[in-house]
């Protein structure tokens, strides 16, 4: 190796992660934040926005999975799905190999993501892009979801940044409660909350944002090592807390039913369950039931 | 801040955490390995033993409940304890909370890491180290387990550093033999097997040497964000498989009659038999059952 060159995260200011890069693939500033690709020697490719990790290749399943099937396959019969963000489409790919999803509308508010992601990281989306039950939208998630006809869609998945720049308006009472009005009466909402041993804040004043707009407010677990901080939790608000009360059972029968069950690196019907038990040190941010 | 002063960890090569310091506090070269303590600014004091982090203030609880009460309770009835390694006394302490144990015996090679985590890391042993119950041994740990008689202990836990260096001789086939010797009919050990998504060898490898020497192997999960990488697993070996489908209310009884109930920050009988249950992408790495 010739050249030692390292990108260091900058999300917190006293610790972080750094990748040594094998070769630097993209760099853009879009109209609403800076976008870079590297091939790291580690994992695989990566992408950054504004200096923050968004997506590896070597760890997106972890993340993808469980934001996508637990919900899904919680609801039970998940026909529309509403995905805000995810711009690299790996969730778009994910909601879709639920062969009972009949549309899944897509708003990601930055083309520049999406047309880097097409590039340079085809493996995350796959053919998803091409599916004609996909509907891949340029637009600003908040208009999205102002306008959308009630109970129009079964589950919405926010895949966002964190709530500061360009992801802050997905947090808001606003957001919140078009987002019950557009959900169906089983309708369930997920959204990644960060890293509760480093942003605990993010998971406390969201959920209670949540709970203004839906009855049933938790949170669940998920394991990505990039981002770094141990366990990230996905915030949980559903209209019927059965949703998150299924036997494990049942979860496997409408996995096997989905065509999820066995394509999956991460997620079981055993850590589906599993995830919606909380350690003390994160359940303790959460609205008191 | 006046000074920006930052330690890399050195564990990968390619891929790495790193804290901004605040003070350093201690640095030594012992008989078996460089030691250093500082103050980060995020996670409070840290121990790294030849650039690798072993214990932060901040996140050592979700190590030492998991290694130290998982094992216990699920044997049930464990009166007599062996550790080995954890010279920060962080285990012996979590240990001795069950009121049940009679003798905990703990075996570190390096005294100098014992002495300077109670200079500099007072709050990870707390009075452990004053507890009638303890033994602490400053002995090589393949030595003591050798020596000990037939089944004089009911857990054996092994909170080494990982296999290579100073560690080496607590994974080997002699040393997995004589745990398995000096344990009674229920005995369970556990280990330190790192993290798979960046070390599957190191659990691979040493699932298959210890069922050389125990019935029933396998792997439990714990999330410790300063062992960067995501899930870090904990090897299993048992001489009974009943000990670890133990059913959550059975642990909860446990947990109350040990007093270890309301104690935890990550420990809960939910998540001990959560803890089980593996995604595939580590299952994978387990001997065929």
């Amino acid at each position: 190796m010739t050249f030692d060159v390292w990108v260091n995260e900058t999300i917190y200011a006293a610790w972080g992660q750094r990748f040594r890069v094998k070769r630097e693939l993209a760099r853009a500033k879009s109209d609403f934040q800076d976008i870079m690709i590297f091939e790291s020697e580690t994992h695989g490719r990566v992408m950054m926005l504004d200096g923050v990790v968004q997506i590896t290749e070597a760890d997106e399943f972890s993340y993808q999975e469980m934001i996508a099937h637990v919900p899904l396959l919680a609801h039970g019969d998940a026909k529309r799905v509403l995905i805000i963000g995810a711009g690299d489409g790996g969730v778009l790919r994910r909601v879709l190999q639920h062969r009972n999803v009949e549309k899944a509308v897509m708003v990601e508010i930055d083309g520049e993501v999406i047309r880097l992601a097409k590039e340079f990281l085809p493996n995350i989306a796959g053919d998803a892009w091409n599916d004609p039950r996909a509907e891949v939208l340029v637009a600003d998630g908040i208009d999205y979801v102002r306008n959308a006809p009630a109970g129009s869609f079964d589950v919405v998945i926010v895949d966002s940044t964190d709530p500061i720049g360009v992801g802050e308006v997905l947090f808001t009472d606003e957001f919140y409660a078009n987002c019950a009005r557009l959900l169906g009466p089983r309708g369930v909402l997920v959204n990644q909350c960060g890293v509760p041993q480093m942003q605990a804040d993010e998971l406390r004043d969201t959920s209670v944002r949540r709970g203004k707009s839906f009855p049933d407010i938790w949170a669940y677990l998920t394991v990505v090592p990039t981002y770094v901080g141990g366990f990230m939790t996905l915030g949980w608000a559903a209209k019927d807390a059965s949703c998150r009360a299924v036997p494990v059972e049942e979860i496997r029968r409408r996995a096997e039913a989905a065509g999820i069950l066995g394509t999956t690196r991460y997620w079981t019907p055993e850590i589906h369950a599993g995830a919606f038990h909380l350690p003390p040190f994160i359940a303790e941010h959460l609205p008191r039931r």
